[in-house]
């Protein structure tokens, strides 16, 4: 299927995400019909030009974007199949091997689903924004598994183009590890940094640097929606975790111990650091990300 | 002494922090000279128009900032007092406990001097540069001994009146346990973080959002430089690291267990996280810090 021929979708679930995607295909001519177990959620992304609510009227659309938190991926995508609700099937949950893997365990159709996770991060207007271009120009990760059909391919294909997005394929626990280095486990970090300030007192931050603001602006993210994405991705956010906090208990040492090497142990570490960082700003100026993904593999 | 009443001052030390300062003095028009072992570092600063070499036949200035790296401070100290540089003295490191300890050992003239250190933090052009405007607004510490006397107190509010700053008194521990909890050990989480992506491949790191850099933007400081605060500071700054290595271990540890209250406990960590970066951005609201310092003490 070409983008040209993507004519109908029902995007499922309502929020930035499921939104976002429903404003990008209206643009582009696509008739979105949505759905969500909060009607004001729908009524709000009608109004914001998303599309119409959808009925049981309608006919199966050619494609169904399912755009829940991640525990609600699976039921919503069986459901919805069971439903016959359209031809074709995707998800935008951020994890993706709990999700694949249960799908499968679940009995989903797995002939019309594949595996999807936009990668938005918040250059958006705001990190609940919803918007047309909120994909625009990022990688979006398609999980598909062995035996999906290459019109499934295409139809998601259609849909990543459509949106402006770039399209990469990975192995689902791939991908929860990519996600895990990028995303997941410096939140968490973040979140323990941010944490020590929880009860402090305004004199006691008003002796703060503007850089510490920054270091820590990700903790703002909601907790409750964090947490059930990290739980979702707990192995590789442990293994991340596990390894800074024994970074940290190593520096911690070699300050304790004081010998003459430490100045020389710690500068060895803080060089590691600045040459990440380095790297880190380097690739966001390639963040077009179709050089960095030209291969259509990390 | 009034600040209109300080009106000669050595500076020895030009690198960023000891040329600001210069820089500052010389437009509120004390006559400023510059000493810096380094003989191109002076004449970089003479250019900038932060004072006039320093010569022997200078007469004692009114002050003598000691602006050197903090392993240095002592030693010139000693060296400037016995060589009657000046009346007052003062430095700029940024630990205080074991400077104003060693100086004491060391057997400096405490009568003259006064242990200090302005917190400039990069709102300048960059953390490198040096300007006149460095440290307006921002809170510099005095850690005066006990037996500091009354015209040497003086003397260092007229040197941080004229740089726009806004004058502070701690112990020296206290002094150091705060900029560890603020500055020096989220330098090390930050760094440890980046250090991650030090060999990773920009298809990669391709994949990260913006706000990642943005995380660890601190981490591009000097690895010597951060080296050698970071020993100076080792106890407060390894308590720090040891504190947030046990959070990280901790969550690292929900996650596998992977229990039922698993999301619960994550949430409540990250919520945590929330508050501190709310309150630590609301205290920013207040970075002129006289509001925030009002009571002269932490």
């Amino acid at each position: 299927m070409s983008a040209a021929s993507l004519r109908t979708a029902v995007v499922i679930g309502c929020g930035t995400t499921g939104t976002s995607v429903a404003l990008a295909l209206t643009r582009a001519g696509v008739e979105v019909t949505l759905v969500d177990e909060n009607p004001r959620a729908v009524s709000e992304a009608v109004t914001a030009g998303a599309g119409t609510a959808w009925t049981p009227r309608c006919p199966p659309a050619d494609l169904v974007v399912v755009a829940t938190p991640p525990s609600e991926v699976v039921d919503t995508l069986y459901s919805a199949q069971a439903r016959g609700l359209g031809h074709v099937y995707t998800d935008t949950a951020v994890t993706k091997d709990i999700v694949s893997a249960e799908a499968e365990l679940r009995g989903c159709d797995l002939k019309g689903y594949v595996p999807g996770h936009p990668l938005a991060g918040p250059d958006a207007p705001g990190p609940t924004a919803a918007g047309a271009n909120r994909f625009t120009g990022r990688p979006w990760i398609l999980c598909p598994y062995e035996t999906t059909p290459g019109r499934v391919l295409e139809t998601a294909a259609a849909l990543i183009e459509l949106c402006g997005a770039h399209r990469l394929e990975l192995a689902p626990h791939v991908h929860d590890r990519v996600v895990a280095e990028l995303s997941h486990g410096p939140h968490l970090v973040v979140a323990a940094l941010a944490a020590r300030f929880a009860d402090s007192s305004p004199a006691f931050l008003g002796l703060a640097g503007p850089e510490l603001s920054d270091t820590v602006r990700t903790a703002a993210g909601d907790p409750w929606a964090w947490s059930e994405i990290l739980a979702h991705n707990a192995g590789p956010v442990a293994d991340v975790l596990d390894r800074i906090a024994g970074q940290l208990a190593r520096a911690a040492a070699i300050l304790r111990e004081g010998d003459d090497l430490a100045p020389l142990e710690l500068a060895l570490a803080l060089e590691e650091g600045r040459r990440g960082e380095a790297r880190l700003g380097a690739a966001g100026h390639l963040r077009t990300v179709q050089d960095a993904c030209a291969g259509g593999r990390v």
